[in-house]
């Protein structure tokens, strides 16, 4: 079963309640971050006092619009929008996104209620409220006050927190992730996680979904859709208020009851998230899954030109479950030759300092095309051998050429010339990372979703 | 008592054996890093080929130097070593410091005992072999093929790794950490981390110790020294070959047994070291370490402007074992009066998305001089209301109008903009990080370290 979603994201028309001349307005924001991002649907900003704002006619109420409207967002004060709601009710609004804060996380339960009620009245959906709205970029609508400029990309980043969420919106285009959207929930007064779990489960454009939680309306739905949408692609959970403290300060944040710590944990593991507790490790994985296949097996090869990386690596990784095996036989007889007599030829392969970026290249091509690998780390420390952007150019160059994909992630640690190869990668898609354990946390998440998934198919192949 | 290795630090001559005029050799890249690094004392190439080398005078062996060598640099290969050795043996050379790799961690002990053991004949002390080198600032010295322009400051950096070692040199500087000293230790055939220890426990100029660790040869007097110097400053320990599987690597690549992994992180625990996993969060620290002071107390007070941000920084501590207690009465009253009525006085202080840069000062200002505050976390979601920069250059001024010096960290979240300004704190020595949680958990080991001090010295004082 389907949503019944889709018109929130792919709308053929959205208007604007509040859309402002004035570009300190969330009204003006929103309205310019539509068009600047390029949607392609219509276009109607809503203003009594204004007749046209940033080139678009504007109209003075919702009901005087001469067209159907799928989307109508409400960026207007909390107190005015329960009248704005009815408004788009009689016009026949399919989704009301209500931007405003001031209802239920300042204890305003009564006129959240309203809005649910108004809302339920017209077989509306609500948005929010409290958030600061939402991006979809297959139908190329930004229709936020946060960054313009979101990547398109495939993951679906998804956030109960605003201020966090908007922020991270901007870390992410730091990061070079692209999404395929990005969307605030905030009070969750109507639309909430199982209701995006559902779509973006199903949503092709979609291939990793991450979601900032603090509390939940719907507990068991929320597991459930988990654990069928899991089966399909990696959820990332990040919950906060994992501790006793922690979930004090989101409940007087929020409003909503934050769950013991404890039975989160328990519940997330046994629907198959992925739960990751900070957001700097939660977007490393989520852009390694974005960027990769999934892997075919268990076999993860380290290749390094420090043996000190390598250690931190693979301790990274036992701390996470994952073993090394040695590497195939074959593997191993093809590079001796290349390698001076010292280098370690075990897991990971060590090709000492003195490897020259013809010898990653050989290393990595060997790796990519050998059938009893599935999954490498290539780990760089810099050296005066071998420059890194240059490394970089190489690495992008043997993934080209070798037509086997792989997972892969890269570690480089080192100065301002190593930030800039970071960079490099990042922007071809390469996950890079600039020291051994994050790129090894990363790598890791990959191949422990892949058994994630197998147990989880087995479970409900058994049910 | 003094370690007597002051002269190892701060030599008055330095003799370069194997220098180079080939600017691919180790032995042209020290001498370089040596003069283009500002080392005021005597410096002698020493090559039998030449005449002279980057303007120094080239001396054909050691013994026709006319003058006391304190260090000489042994930037020849492995089987060329024990002779050169016994000329700096002759010629009354103090240190001996051997870059060659080649000996036990090859499997090659017999070569690596020849040279401890013409050491001990002549009374000259080792560092190494397997190194790059070592630095140290107060004296304007970089004797390694590391890069260059190393930061000054007070952080005393040691490492057994080679290349993971030489690239976080590169790191640092990218991470804008000053430091007193780099040591590489590699083999430790006879200096160890033992003597640095003591060495850098007494350093003035040095304010932090952060070590890298893959096995030592001796462990009961390495903690004595460890517990001694924790005492008077913080050191944080990188132990890599943590897990089963990652001491074998370790194992296979130094030749040193790494020490069971549950013995190695009570044994640290116990000596006050500041056990840390991952080399981003080991740097994190340091840095805050470096420039902030020890905190009088521990009542920590986060001030945030985003609700979201505030819970993973909650977390953050609360998993470190810091509990957050309600802030001062007084601060709560005076900042009342500039907030919405909706933002949270609890702690954290949630200023709200609407926060301006200018009630960030006023919050932080009275933090910093209120008595009942002992530590301060600021956070900061990037939103449309304040520019990243501005406020960076706001949370400066603050600190230098405020005649009060208390430990702060600064967690900034958001974009391109946002990575500026931490860039601009970092190079003002305010350390600020990208994410909640790297900036709660600095602050975090401000305040651990505060109480691991304490319950040294009532060990010890018992003792």
């Amino acid at each position: 079963m389907r949503s019944g979603i889709e018109r929130l994201f792919n709308p053929t028309s959205i208007a604007i309640v509040g859309a402002s001349r004035d570009p300190s307005k969330i009204g003006h924001k929103i309205l310019k971050n539509i068009i600047d991002y390029g949607f392609r649907g219509k276009i109607y900003p809503v203003n009594p006092k204004a007749e046209e704002i940033l080139g678009f006619k504007c109209y003075p109420s919702l009901a005087s619009i001469p067209d159907d409207i799928d989307v109508a967002i409400l960026a207007i004060p909390a107190t005015l929008t329960p009248s704005a709601l009815e408004e788009a009710g009689r016009k026949g609004v399919k989704f009301a996104v209500v931007i405003a804060s001031g209802f239920r996380e300042v204890g305003n339960f009564e006129l959240e209620n309203m809005l649910v009620k108004i809302a339920r009245k017209y077989d509306m959906r609500i948005l929010g409220p409290n958030i600061f709205g939402y991006v979809y970029t297959p139908s190329k609508l930004n229709a936020t006050f946060g960054p313009t400029n979101v990547l398109q990309g495939n993951v679906a980043f998804l956030t109960q927190s605003g201020a966090l969420g908007i922020a991270l919106m901007g870390y992410s285009i730091a990061e070079s992730i692209g999404v395929s959207a990005v969307v605030s929930l905030g009070n969750k007064c109507d639309l909430d996680d199982v209701d995006m779990l559902e779509f973006f489960g199903d949503d092709e454009n979609t291939g990793v979904i991450l979601i900032y939680i603090e509390g939940l309306n719907r507990g068991r739905a929320f597991m459930d859709a988990l654990m069928r949408v899991s089966l399909r692609k990696p959820v990332i959970v990040i919950k906060a208020g994992r501790t006793e403290i922690g979930r004090k300060a989101a409940a007087s944040h929020t409003g909503s009851l934050a769950g013991s710590p404890v039975i989160w944990e328990k519940a997330l593991k046994q629907a198959g998230a992925i739960q990751i507790n900070d957001v700097e490790t939660a977007f490393d994985v989520a852009k390694a899954f974005a960027w990769s296949p999934h892997p075919q097996g268990d076999r993860l090869l380290i290749i390094t030109n420090g043996g000190g990386a390598g250690v931190q690596a693979t301790d990274t990784l036992a701390e996470k479950g994952i073993e090394l095996k040695p590497p195939p036989h074959e593997y191993v007889t093809n590079l001796k030759a290349l390698l001076p007599p010292f280098a370690s030829l075990a897991n990971p392969v060590d090709l000492t300092g003195q490897a020259s970026e013809e010898l990653y290249h050989h290393a990595l091509r060997e790796a990519l095309q050998h059938p009893g690998i599935d999954a490498i780390l290539v780990l760089y420390c810099q050296t005066a051998v071998t420059e890194p952007t240059v490394l970089a150019e190489k690495i992008l160059l043997t993934l080209r050429e070798t037509e086997v994909k792989k997972p892969l992630a890269v570690g480089m640690v080192g100065g301002g010339e190593t930030r800039k190869a970071i960079s490099f990668l990042t922007s071809n898609k390469v996950p890079a990372y600039p020291t051994p354990e994050r790129a090894a946390n990363a790598i890791a998440y990959l191949l422990i979703y892949a058994k994630i998934r197998e147990n989880l198919a087995r479970k409900l192949s058994i049910i």
